[in-house]
């Protein structure tokens, strides 16, 4: 674009400004799209019928007459479009009967006057949009056009502005992008033509931000190229302003002092059993945190044993972090003090913020950190664990089993549920952080965290929001391709309310969205908090698998098919079994056993049938994961299988060979031990359940996949 | 329809059948469409240019030219049709054009000649089918037309003949109904229109058995009326015969003596353990089974303490049921013996037959069971239980905890993982049921005997197929407005690969069939193993609903956005709160808590507070339904909340107040057990989920609605 097309744009968005206009008329929203060459098709606005008959004999006829009326959105509706206009005797026509359908719309109706458009038509009718979303910024979209638009909902979202790799790819997200590349003798669209209109309005948004929302609805796509017939701008000039964003390093830095600091003082520590200042005092002392822990009283001399202070400005030695425990009103000044001090991080467990409506005293905690440079995590948190260093800086139960897996939650119910299911299944975890408010750390932070983390190999986040969506998809983007980052994003089904002016913008349910910009960035969704829990257990315990070629073993044919199920659900490819491969199973299993895949060993098999094929199937390098399904039977009870399993894959291990397994086992209530088993080896294993260990295997290929690991 | 049109269908089918056809001319099937009333386009077949120009002369431009070949299938694809020729001129050299596509398509190529039609265009494109399916016999089918039916694959199956409720039901069933019903200002369509050809389709089919295959694709249908421009007509005279299928009453009379026996021989009854015949004999003696038990074996005179008798004919008494554990070579013989004594049913432990490929020696026992009116279970099963009877009839691990619900499997690694599950949960079963091969019973008759059975009050099925799915339909039909039927169809993804003819053949991907007819018949359908076994557990505990108002009230906010998600994904009603209801909650909760749905009472509070707004919600007559979202605090602990919840709904139910309660508890490990306790007490709760309370709850509400329960 030039700087004279800019500049254009520029005063047409001034104007707007200084005339409170809020939806663009069409002229301007033409000129801005021409300008970063969308192609349009030839236009002009005509004010009485013999303009518009100008205008058609230059542009050629068929034409198409618009209604043009700030008080009309829906022109179809109004009975302001008439399509197919060949002749100059129609086109006179249909000029008056749009005049009086508008008219009759809504009294004393505004009437600009009639747009008059070439008509374009034939090729697959699709939509590129863009919006401007509360947690992401601006976004682009892409979907199916016409009345299929609104009904099946068949529409992508990237952030803005999206790259030609972004731009095509999608092309291939929506779910009938078969009728882009040709449908039974039907050409496919040009694809590239679609991808530019995409990046042009991707850039166009992010040149001017006050473009709130912008349509081409509908776009005639054909496989020569592709004409937007319609164009819709929408303007905003009270925007919020981003979110605070520290430097990468400066976040780096704070985050290891807080979450692995060396000296914690806990403000409102409290000698009084079932106070929260209490709890925490004996969760520190009693969790084994070898460093320094200052209680802050006002009046107390030792709490828990050890010596308190009136303020941490009165502690001698440097402090990384303070843990809050004291009602709403007293933490301001608190804060105050901790920045004085020079304290990186402030742990701030008070609720009565703005999940209580006290939004100011909440911006109040925000302005003193951002002044002072401490990070506050929270408020309204139940705290955080950090188990390597034997810190429970909670007032939640202490949990200290030492893992790879960070969890993090919005909420403190769901924290404690991560405490319980960890607990319970004898997960190790690295960390478990409450964020509550998010009034400054977020996701993002501890991501950038968690990354260079030497003791977390997989981050699990609970949210109902992000508050910046843009840092995190970002952040997340990078990370996703070092460390799995599962994300179970709760609150799907809040946004359809949101008023919206635009197609685009009433397409961006909330969730979808979100579904788009984590799938992007490499995030494994989870749906439901257990799946969270699982594959947080399960991701990191899995090897990474080197290829998408997946087998099942199974002694029961039943379960076969149900794991069966359970990879194309998942997306995991079912080895297609060759000769050679098939021969050799069919060697250790009964003639009417079936082999291919799954191969059903059959269920009356001893021991040795199951180790002579799983043994094989770890040798075969074209075979790249296992999944096994155990029938119990007397010939091989289930801790006879457990351990067989087990000792195969040490064996294999000590010859360089490892594999993801997972197993599902049926039988009676013994296969849950061997289950349990089987997972502290290394083997997610589930008793009665034929689709969780399929689900892990799928979240650790959706990871692989996403970092390039599978080539 | 007129004799006279029947006699004139039977003909055109004779000839075909004479003549070898499979795919009936274009003449022949338009003349069927026409005699069941099917609205078509004007039409006639032309040899040469000279007689498409008449045609299209009597018919009225525009007319459309289609190549009539018994070589081409896809018409389209093969340059075989063009539409909108406008004049006598354009139509000369549109025949050219494609008779000449025609003969580039294929060497050799046959060429009918060129059919000319009437141009119907304008309106909404769909499709409207039948099929022979495998299982269910005649279906029909619509769907969206065009070529967004083959990339969405948007269509809906029911069982010919379709009613016209069926068929009106069929066009809200497809995901894009709204298209029909008319989107921004477009007209719906005709619907009595659509309805009327699905129910010709119907009846053409059930009328007329060869014809095996059907489309009218498309149909062009607009608010006045629906032409269906396309006739495809395939025909099969070799169809399977209908498997046999007794009288109801014999089914219960037998299903009654073999599930409820007064006496059981165990044929193979064997004194060694480890045996087959062993286990059998100790599960029925140590389960605590009062009837009579004859053990048969060809020397023994005692087995397990018992006198044993060489042939079920040496027994004076009456057996009521044969369990057999003896090889399959054997069996045959044995079976007959069976019949001669007239023992009602057999219940067929080998394997070695159909499943190994032994075809023939299992049609030799379906054979001898009609002959003789004994009824088969099996074979290559485990065998069954019916706990109120204390009845093992089992090789695998006794189980005679008694309850309501009554599972059965196809496969035995799947029962294994019911009898396992069940005694790891706790759960009380009626009866546990293998079919295996299900030469003979099958999962019908078992919906016979358990819709009569007084310990019964919910059925849970697994299967991978199902032999005769036209009487499963018929009788889940009318059983499940008694009793919630719940079914795992595994297998879902095998049936792609079946080569079909048409459109609509290629549309019946198995599982959507299944899926739709297993819905009308208001079976719920599971998705995974661990659904199934999670519904049959819950589904009898909880009561009916007596409407759709569901309510969450929850300690932890964050449960509460999860527990909402939930309820969108099962299709429940968040109830909207009246305001003097939100008021009187209010009453209860702190100030900064959300009343509305979820009633959010915040983390801190003490047991009074969610006893004051349990106690509110059973009482309110608006409110059907209760979601608990629990949250472990030191002020609540988790057996204090399980205990206070059990207390209120014991009041409650004094008071003559029941309402289905489910709960999710987010906490430490104490709430696993909270979560049993609960359970025990009528209320399904889970530690850890909040996905799972609410699919159970989602079961019973997709029951209530199929039985008509809800109005």
């Amino acid at each position: 674009m030039t700087t004279n097309a800019s500049d254009t744009i520029r005063k047409i968005l001034d104007d707007a400004k200084a005339a409170g206009t809020a939806i663009l008329g069409p002229g301007d929203a033409r000129a801005i799209c021409e300008a970063y060459g969308v192609p349009l098709p030839k236009d002009g606005l005509a004010t009485s019928a013999d303009e518009a008959a100008q205008l058609a004999g230059e542009f050629g006829y068929p034409v198409v007459l618009k209604i043009v009326s700030p008080d009309i959105v829906h022109k179809t509706e109004a009975g302001g479009v008439i399509a197919g206009i060949g002749s100059e005797g129609e086109l006179r026509s249909a000029y008056e009967t749009i005049i009086a359908n508008a008219l009759r719309y809504e009294v004393g109706v505004s009437i600009t006057g009639v747009q008059v458009q070439q008509m374009v038509r034939g090729g697959q009718e699709v939509i590129v949009g863009a919006v401007t979303d509360g947690a992401f910024g601006k976004l682009v979209a892409f979907g199916l056009g016409g009345v299929l638009v609104e009904v099946l909902k068949d529409v992508t979202f990237r952030l803005a502005p999206a790259t030609n790799a972004d731009a095509l790819g999608m092309l291939d997200s929506i779910k009938a992008s078969q009728l882009l590349t040709g449908v039974r003798g039907q050409e496919g669209v040009d694809r590239a033509a679609l991808a530019g209109i995409i990046e042009a309005v991707g850039r166009i948004v992010t040149d001017f931000p006050e473009i709130s929302e912008l349509d081409l609805n509908p776009i005639f796509a054909t496989a020569n190229g592709a004409t937007a017939v319609d164009v819709r701008i929408a303007l905003d000039f009270n925007a919020a302003p981003a979110r605070h964003r520290p430097a990468h390093d400066d976040i780096v830095r704070d985050m290891n002092r807080i979450m692995k600091p060396g000296a914690v003082a806990v403000i409102g520590a409290s000698a009084e059993e079932g106070k929260i200042g209490n709890s925490v005092m004996k969760n520190l002392i009693n969790g084994g945190y070898a460093g320094k822990i200052y209680p802050i009283h006002p009046r107390a001399e030792q709490i828990e044993g050890l010596k308190a202070y009136k303020s941490v400005k009165d502690v001698e030695g440097v402090i990384d972090v303070a843990v809050f425990a004291i009602p709403a009103a007293f933490v301001a000044g608190a804060l105050k003090e901790c920045g004085e001090k020079e304290i990186p991080g402030a742990v701030l467990i008070p609720s009565g913020f703005a999940e209580t409506g006290n939004v100011e005293g909440q911006q109040e905690l925000v302005e003193i950190g951002r002044q002072y440079n401490v990070r506050l995590m929270g408020p309204n948190i139940y705290g955080f664990y950090y188990t390597h260093a034997n810190l429970c800086a909670t007032f939640c139960t202490a949990y200290t089993v030492k893992g790879s897996a960070a969890l993090s939650s919005q909420s403190g119910g769901i924290g404690m549920a991560i405490v319980g299911f960890s607990r319970s299944a004898g997960m190790g975890v690295s960390a478990i952080v409450g964020l509550g408010n998010k009034s400054d750390i977020d996701e993002d932070d501890l991501l950038t965290f968690f990354e260079q983390d030497e003791n977390t190999q997989v981050i699990a986040q609970h949210f109902e929001d992000l508050k910046d969506g843009r840092a995190f998809a970002e952040v997340a983007s990078r990370v996703s391709k070092k460390k799995p980052i599962i994300a179970l994003k709760a609150g799907r089904t809040s946004a359809g309310a949101k008023a919206a002016s635009s197609h685009t913008g009433a397409l961006a349910g909330n969730d979808k969205v979100y579904d788009d910009i984590l799938k992007h960035a490499g995030v494994i969704r989870a749906k439901t908090l257990r799946d969270l829990l699982e594959f947080a257990r399960g991701v990191p315990v899995l090897p990474t698998p080197t290829g998408e070629n997946v087998i099942i073993i199974t002694g029961a044919g039943g379960s076969g098919v149900l794991l069966s199920d359970a990879c194309v659900d998942e997306g995991l490819t079912l080895m297609k079994m060759p000769d050679d491969l098939d021969a050799a199973f069919r060697k250790f299993i009964p003639p009417f056993g079936a082999a291919g895949n799954p191969v059903d060993i059959t269920g009356g098999e001893p021991p040795a049938t199951y180790k002579a094929t799983i043994e094989l199937a770890l040798s075969d390098e074209r075979i790249h994961s296992i999944i096994l399904g155990y029938w119990h039977t007397i010939i091989t009870p289930p801790m006879v299988f457990a351990n067989l399993v087990v000792e195969i894959v040490e064996e294999m291990k000590a010859k360089g060979i490892t594999k993801p397994i997972v197993a599902s086992l049926a039988g009676d209530v013994e296969v849950e031990e061997a289950s349990e088993f089987l997972y502290r080896h290394g083997i997610p294993s589930y008793a009665y359940s034929t689709e969780i260990p399929v689900q892990v295997l799928g979240a650790k290929y959706k990871w692989a996949r996403g970092a390039g690991l599978l080539g």
